[in-house]
């Protein structure tokens, strides 16, 4: 505070003191994680052969629809499929033939190579929430999103550590023409941030502008060579694989980029009441969502998706950091590992309306599920609120932050002699105390996870201070990191062509809003 | 509201109509957990083993601090330890060989046997916040705790489904004398509430009037062949074991009832500030005390405690819900396991000054991480505030409902025919929805854990209710428990007979406050 006022009361050399300042601001991102923790697992062996064979029993006997899609019910005819109508029936092991050449893990390329993330095996990569119509802060209240707030959630992600990815959607900019707005949210990933981030789904032109894009950005034999877009195609559970998100994946697929085929399940619903009924849809959707990736191209890049919430029976709400979703989480995981793919799953899950306690809970279930369940792809892990209709300004660094306890568990314990302390251990004795041991002087700096937005100080300071909560914690926060955000550098002419591109195909069509 | 209006309006039948209405409130209390569920384990067998030697090599090199307490070193001296002044060093192996006397898992009676809980195995019991000299509510704010205050927790307590246990020193009764204190806190949890509950410890007097009032309740013979109270006896870390505490114990032990002997440990302060280093002196100080307990009387329950928390380096300020407490929480079950003891750890842990998102994310990182980690006694697992320098009674209520979250994880994943929802899956087929099948009607009442404090309900109903947070939402839950209390029946005679005995210690010293 003392040195705040010291700068504002200051002439003069104000300039180069805030440019001072805005240097010092930290905008390190940790490496992607690399678990050294076993995954937790929920299902025994006999369960998993269970779900896994029923699995195989929906795709043969009862099917799924590609709706709207000749070409792919063609595609499936030819790769051995039984197809009557829209419905696709799947021989008994075929899926699972078709989806062997889906690589296990693969590389999505920033255009800053130091955060390129490999997903799959025991890494986990990091993105923040996607999808939701609205915004919040402490300030503004609830009200709908714009190209202005999403510029700002591509700007904290781009300043927080714990996020290796910018994400796609973060929020609908809902004052930008639907038909354009892909366009300008991957300007903001690709300007404004330098993680990797997702293209367009919402129809297969805008898939492909996404591509062409990308092509500017990086090289088109680069793009052709390597993922530089990892997307989210989702499922209409149950079983139904629509025009739009499966046109989206042609797209993607052909063009070597990667997919996130994901069932989108409200249980109960969208599947059966009961876990292993839902794990047993999941599965024969993803075996066949991800078959169909390898049919249009073998080996194209592919990830696990999983999206499931409980739902309160009473309202038909979908529910969040329950039981019952965890038991899903974990069991999703095993399934996802023996077919040797990448999984996505779990995030920053909420129903509450407010960056409350409720929020907070639900939230941590759900994070932690998905650290131990072992995924490798976390979309939604900071900012989601009220059951995604939501991107909450302090909830997204305070999930953020929460992050970091992700990394720190994720290290997993070192037994080294240093860590062993037996040293430390006779040097202070019975009754002593370690503060000023040579041990802890040696280690405290690396020893335990800091937090960047939580309160640890006496009552009394706290008090002083004005008695913030959480939320205040991170408006203070939000507004900080906004204050001190510099744009990532970027060739002139890459940006010149961007825009050009941007340009063109904003002035071909009409503007649509629905 | 428009039932409860006319009730007001009604005259005559108003008691009657109330008195049905609390009827209806229920008050069941929920088997502790049994887990059916893996533990999570992250140290290897050689960081175990390591650990474990670490541990021999401290007691016989370092040893450990028996204080003002000469009956102890002689009875150490005795089972063949090296006494020193109060410095006893056990020689490699000793203290593992003294332990073999203490059960794997013992039954705790509560006066109502229903509610009796068996500690250790795959089973959790869960018990409320301890120790706290304050108590917080929205309406009241941050003050000292009083026996009213104590009175409303035992009642919340015995109200919660999810709770097992009674505790002991929910809060600090401060507006009673210290050296009478135990006696009223113990009159309430054993005439408020019919589950198990603690002992005092603050005290070796204070021990033996526990028994002796439990020997009024449940009768002197049933006591001496049951174990009818689990008290704390804390180890001061490091390595010093006080006279208050361990005649405590001597006591407890003496008499067959249950202790928990528990480090407590500020990491980096207690402890060296490594996760081994710490694991390391834990094991060496439980082996120490447990061994010690086997000496009074070989048999005598106890467990295997350890509360263990991170540390803010720039204030000193203890931290929760952190990666480090996690990694020491899970590696102390593992060797809580391998030495077959029942262990105690987590709680509902966070340093936040409020019930708010950074106290929901601290404390759901804590109770998650309790369950996974085989944690077989929970103390403060609802109701801990500002690093358990105050119990909050909205938190309290919040964290209950939480509780029931561990009960759902427990139970793991049912893949029976049911279960596996064949039926419904065929019945519904691609694009259909569950929510009126068969399968959905039969099991939707039991699919789901379901919360009775948060907020399910469509964004516009809840803002036409006035936009409550939790801590909102849990106010009106404390207010609607208290309001609809109904005391547990008991003998009068067993009543008077506690009263005559408090009434008689009372009389025969003098009120002390230190």
């Amino acid at each position: 505070m003392a040195e705040a006022s010291a700068r504002r009361r200051g002439r003069g050399g104000g300039g180069a003191a805030r440019r001072a300042e805005r240097t010092a601001v930290r905008i390190d991102t940790a490496k992607y994680i690399e678990r050294n923790i076993p995954n937790f697992e929920v299902l025994n062996e006999e369960a998993l052969e269970i779900i896994e064979y029923n699995a195989e029993t929906i795709l043969e006997e009862v099917g799924v629809n590609f709706v709207d899609n000749p070409a792919a019910l063609e595609r499936w005819r030819n790769a051995g499929a039984d197809v009557d109508g829209e419905r696709v029936r799947i021989p008994r092991g075929l899926a699972r033939q078709l989806i062997k050449t889906a690589p296990s893990q693969f590389t999505q390329h920033a255009r800053n190579p130091e955060k390129s993330v490999v997903i799959g095996g025991r890494n986990m990569v990091l993105a923040p929430v996607y999808g939701p119509p609205f915004v919040r802060d402490a300030q503004g209240g609830r009200r709908y999103a714009t190209m202005d707030d999403f510029n700002k959630f591509v700007k904290l992600a781009y300043m927080s550590k714990w996020l290796h990815h910018s994400g796609g959607t973060v929020c609908e900019p809902t004052d930008i023409p639907v038909n354009k707005r892909h366009l300008d949210m991957l300007m903001a990933h690709m300007t404004l941030s330098d993680k990797p981030f997702m293209g367009s789904v919402t129809d297969p032109s805008r898939a492909k502008d996404s591509v062409e894009m990308c092509e500017i950005l990086f090289g088109k034999e680069f793009v052709q060579n390597n993922t530089v877009m990892t997307s989210l195609t989702n499922i209409n559970s149950p079983m139904t694989f629509d025009d739009v998100m499966m046109g989206s994946l042609e797209v993607y697929a052909k063009n070597n980029q990667a997919c996130i085929v994901s069932p989108f399940i409200v249980g109960g619903a969208m599947a059966p009441v009961s876990v292993a009924g839902t794990l047993t849809q999941v599965l024969a959707e993803v075996l066949a969502g991800i078959a169909y990736s390898q049919i249009i191209r073998p080996g194209a890049p592919v990830i696990f998706g999983a999206f499931v919430t409980s739902i309160d029976m009473n309202s038909g709400a979908p529910t969040f950091g329950t039981p019952e979703a965890a038991h899903i989480t974990y069991g999703a995981g095993q399934l996802a590992r023996r077919l040797n793919l990448p999984y996505r799953s779990a995030g920053s899950f909420c129903g509450s309306k407010l960056p409350d306690a409720q929020a907070a809970y639900e939230t941590a279930n759900s994070l932690n599920m998905g650290l131990m369940s072992g995924v490798n792809f976390m979309l939604h892990s900071c900012g989601w609120l009220e059951g995604g209709l939501v991107a909450d300004f302090e909830k997204f660094v305070m999930d953020a932050d929460q992050l970091g306890v992700l990394h720190g568990l994720a290290k997993g314990v070192a037994y080294d002699e240093n860590a062993q302390a037996m040293g430390a251990i006779r040097e202070v004795g019975p009754g002593g105390h370690y503060l000023g041991c040579e041990h802890t002087q040696a280690n405290f700096k690396e020893a335990f996870w800091k937090t960047e937005v939580l309160d640890y100080k006496p009552f009394e300071t706290w008090q002083d201070e004005g008695s913030r909560d959480t939320r205040q914690l991170a408006s203070a926060r939000v507004e900080y990191l906004l204050a001190n955000y510099q744009q990532p550098q970027m060739d002139p002419a890459t940006k010149e062509a961007l825009e050009a591109y941007i340009a063109d195909k904003k002035a071909s069509m009409p503007d649509a809003f629905t």
